[in-house]
């Protein structure tokens, strides 16, 4: 098996991490407990790894192609996806009234990661398009709804994002695509849009583009945006599939990684102008992209996670396998790699940043659902601010590890996995894009500086500072060596974080450049000290039942320590950039680089 | 030009950090001083920009095919190596009685960096043949050198090294290759060696491949290898070329990176034995082999330096030619992105790994010129230590470090460095390999301890130390801003390196693997300390003759503080995993893996 999900690592954080057994007591949630999830996941578990991870070394071989605007994706491919869809995973979180399941984020979270894990560019189709329903659903119009929800939703159509174009990238600002209004209502939409993940492929009979552009007397800027829906196939008023749309990609890219999902160039308008039905108002689409971008960057967040696991299962099985050098203690003959210290590092570091990156996620899933769920007007609105607060990190944090883990696992493999066929590479390709699309991470920076930090002065931020004081205080008490190690890193990483709430809210008025100079390295520090502050919390629960699977709960007290021991102990001197850094970082004019 | 060899910051590091100066001094280097520096650097530089950086991503796309045993470069590829040997690159470190220039490797140093950069691919041929001239220099008969030398150091033939065997990879003890004496005094050596770079090409007429091998009756292990010259053709008495030998290339890799270089499968003796000449004495080899592997060690450290610095300037390049978002200050309209801090801290990191990998390795060249040139034996000896203990830094950390710039370059491009058109992905790509081949980290952090430091229980390295404080004196004297700032962290740095070196020897005899389990976080914080140390030099340096240019020197400034205060910054968590994380990185038995 080249993928194994991890369901019972998965199952531990859900029930012990986020709480599953608490959200069966929110309305909508009752059926959803460790049963449902225990279901759902085994079921998830067998599709993923039977069917989707074994197309996927398919897909870096045999790539999505293009021809005469055409795109022909990896063999196999559009099989899965049919099964994928007739399983109904499209739906897994998506109200029942559009056909979903309406399930807990945080059941969701376990299968997405799943099948990125199996197949990261296949579950690209999934993942844009459930991007797009959350749009729809959220300003979408109840016509426009009925139209294309349900479609969606069962997955027999997928979604996509169109923002970028050529000059406009981080900066949406610049868009220049645009919207001329028609007599009937509708809009006919021109201009050219570049990275369309699945912006064209042969998987399904329809895709429904989600389209940035601007109107005819748009303001300027960011606030003269519109969101427009573009299917490539119109859809007639009895739901059956209508012309052909003035839509069409014009090529697709060469890229170093996640090679089967086609990243389209599309052209809309050539012939006349492509028929786009306006989602909510004129001038608010960043907004409702916003919406859809969010639920996207929590989803690649998840993408790193799952990268890491399947790079670190790959790893784990060739340090057992590969029989090399005698053991440092001395053995009668050669050993396996695993006995080497070295590798035992790269193994407890791969696997410890990823169960510390899944623990942080799902734990935000669950808060994501109490903040929808919860009758409490005041609990939901601080959980989504916490939950809100987390996802530039879960994204920032979960990706760049993950590069760091592909790597890793590369290395494990010694000359081996070098050779493409072994295929360690691929994660290490497929990674690198994930620190980038959906906002780079200095774009999550921002966001988590400028909207998540500084807007509230550092209120959420401190809220969390103090739930981990809590945690502090039960470590002290369980007083264990393990958990004093873990103790006196999550005290200090704890601190530095404070400290640098306390300098980014002093400076970032006078001095925005420098402040702005620590913004990754502060997302950083944050996803060390949360997941760190997760695991910690999952060594005590696994102190307490250890008697019940000595070799399970072991194992995460000892994942956890080495996260305090050799992750979070990088927390200082990230802090010490942060705060007395910027001088240096900013130092250069242009001409001297 | 998409590369420019930094020419003016190799000189300041070779005559301001490696004092070349002083080189000429010593006996045969009286004619190396800066003029014939500044003279070799240019030539080198024209050459490999405008010969060897054109081809490099030539070789990306059309790598090296097989076909029926016969290997075709990439198109260009055999004309710029004729053109390399017609102008005499290989030969200039090697002796004059052989046809070389005898220049100090110091010089030599700047120019293997440069065709690294330009084009690490074709490089590696000349790496490679270094290496087998080395060999031959230290171990091979009056008669093998002057049979192979001349047409080697000329160019006119390349060498290999032939080490790694399906079951034996990093340790060499596992090697089953047969080396069988004939009555002429004469080998027939039989089996299979991987992973060969260059091991068959058409770039030159012949090639010298050097080949570890078991004789009949030697010792099991590492102390029953011989080596043996084993050319493709047999040379004939006169110097012309004789039979083709019984060794053929069965197949090369499909590789992440550096595609245009073929990596081998050999097959020796299929046809009644490869013919091989002895070199030296039996069950010798693997001593000699270390020569080559030293030389090749350091020429890799070198590879990281030179593909860092490529990243860096294409990434210099494109952030100060996209054009996206405005100014965090205000501007009037969008500006280029390396206004953006983030963009310039990723530059700055960049950057400043690269200067210091530089100056660490530049320094230690000159410290092996001292070790082979100085007329006082206490002088060479302790210089040849100094030397010894940097290679495996030299190697281990700049390859590292690399992999991180390359990455931090693909990301400065954002969407564009996903696309492979871009040429971004091809340094991530290629300088992957670089912490594998010739010994992976952890193979040169086991060294780095074992034979570098408790070996002559830490005097070296408290050498090191010592030297270190003189800096942070010269450091308290300046007392300028720029310098007391990277005084604190060269103190800190150094004091920890201190306090590793003292839990290392301490623990190494009764506790092996806690001590080799910090053996990679040892190395590389060794890394970060002496590049930081002679980043504070170039401090020094750059302080005194600041009026002279002061875009230069202010530069060298900023980037020794900016190395110190996000670099060097690390080193007390390293430190930390050293000395209190072993426990945890062990704790696991491999079935809980």
């Amino acid at each position: 098996m080249s993928y194994t999900a991890p369901v019972k690592d998965m199952l531990f954080v859900m029930n012990e991490l986020a709480q599953l057994d608490q959200l069966t007591l929110l309305p909508g949630f009752e059926d959803c407990g460790s049963e449902t999830a225990d279901a759902v996941l085994e079921e998830s578990a067998k599709f993923c790894e039977e069917v989707l991870a074994p197309l996927n070394w398919e897909g870096d071989k045999h790539p999505s192609t293009w021809k005469n605007g055409v795109v022909t994706t990896t063999p196999g491919f559009k099989a899965a996806f049919q099964q994928y869809t007739a399983a109904g995973w499209q739906g897994v979180v998506h109200p029942t009234e559009f056909g979903g399941q309406a399930l807990p984020k945080l059941i969701a979270t376990a299968c997405i990661e799943m099948s990125n894990a199996a197949n990261l560019s296949f579950a690209l189709a999934p993942l844009l398009t459930d991007g797009a329903i959350e749009a729809l659903l959220t300003a979408g119009s109840e016509e426009l709804q009925n139209r294309f929800l349900p479609n969606m939703v069962s997955g027999k159509w997928t979604g996509t994002m169109n923002l970028t174009e050529p000059q406009a990238g981080s900066d949406l600002a610049m868009i220049r695509s645009r919207a001329v209004p028609q007599s009937d209502g509708i809009y006919r939409i021109f201009g050219t849009k570049i990275y369309i993940t699945y912006g064209e492929h042969d998987m399904t009979e329809n895709i429904v583009h989600l389209v940035l552009a601007r109107t005819p007397d748009a303001p300027e800027g960011v606030k003269g945006i519109s969101l427009f829906v573009v299917p490539k196939f119109l859809v007639n008023a009895d739901g059956s599939l209508g012309e052909r749309n003035d839509v069409h990609c014009v090529s697709i890219e060469h890229k170093l990684g996640i090679k089967a999902s086609p990243t389209a160039v599309l052209q809309f308008g050539d012939a006349g102008g492509a028929i786009g039905y306006l989602i909510g108002e004129e001038n608010r689409g960043l907004e409702y992209m916003f919406v859809m971008m969010n639920a996207a960057r929590f989803a690649v967040g998840l993408q790193g996670i799952a990268i890491a696991d399947r790079a670190y299962q790959k790893a784990v099985h060739y340090a057992k396998d590969r029989v090399q050098s005698r053991d440092l203690i001395g053995s009668p003959g050669p050993v396996s790699i695993i006995h080497q210290p070295d590798v035992r590092r790269m193994l407890m570091t791969m696997r410890a940043y990823t169960e510390g990156a899944r623990a942080m996620a799902y734990v935000a899933a669950a808060m994501s659902d109490r903040a929808h769920h919860d009758p409490d007007l005041a609990v939901r609105k601080e959980q989504m601010a916490l939950y809100e607060f987390l996802v530039p990190v879960i994204k920032g944090f979960s990706t760049e590890m993950s590069i760091e883990v592909a790597s890793l696992g590369v290395q494990v493999h010694g000359g081996m996995g070098f050779i493409e066929e072994t295929g360690a590479a691929q994660y290490y390709r497929d990674a690198r894009i994930l620190t980038i699309y959906e906002g780079t991470t200095a774009i999550q920076a921002n966001d988590f500086v400028g909207r998540k930090t500084v807007r509230d002065g550092g209120a959420i931020a401190r809220l969390l500072a103090q739930q981990i004081k809590q945690t502090e205080r039960d470590l002290a008490i369980s007083a264990s060596a393990d958990a004093l190690a873990v103790l006196k890193q999550l005290a200090v990483t704890r601190e530095v974080f404070e400290e640098a709430i306390t300098y980014i809210l002093a400076n970032v008025k006078t001095d925005i450049k420098a402040v702005f100079a620590g913004s990754v390295p502060y997302l950083m520090l944050t996803g060390l000290l949360v997941s760190g502050w997760k695991m910690a919390i999952a060594l005590l629960v696994a102190e307490q039942k250890l008697g019940q699977d000595i070799a399970f709960y072991s194992a995460k007290i000892a994942t956890a320590r080495f996260h305090a021991e050799h992750l979070m102990t990088k927390a200082p001197g990230i802090a010490g950039s942060i705060i007395e850094g910027s001088k240096s970082t900013l130092a250069l004019v242009p001409e001297q680089f």
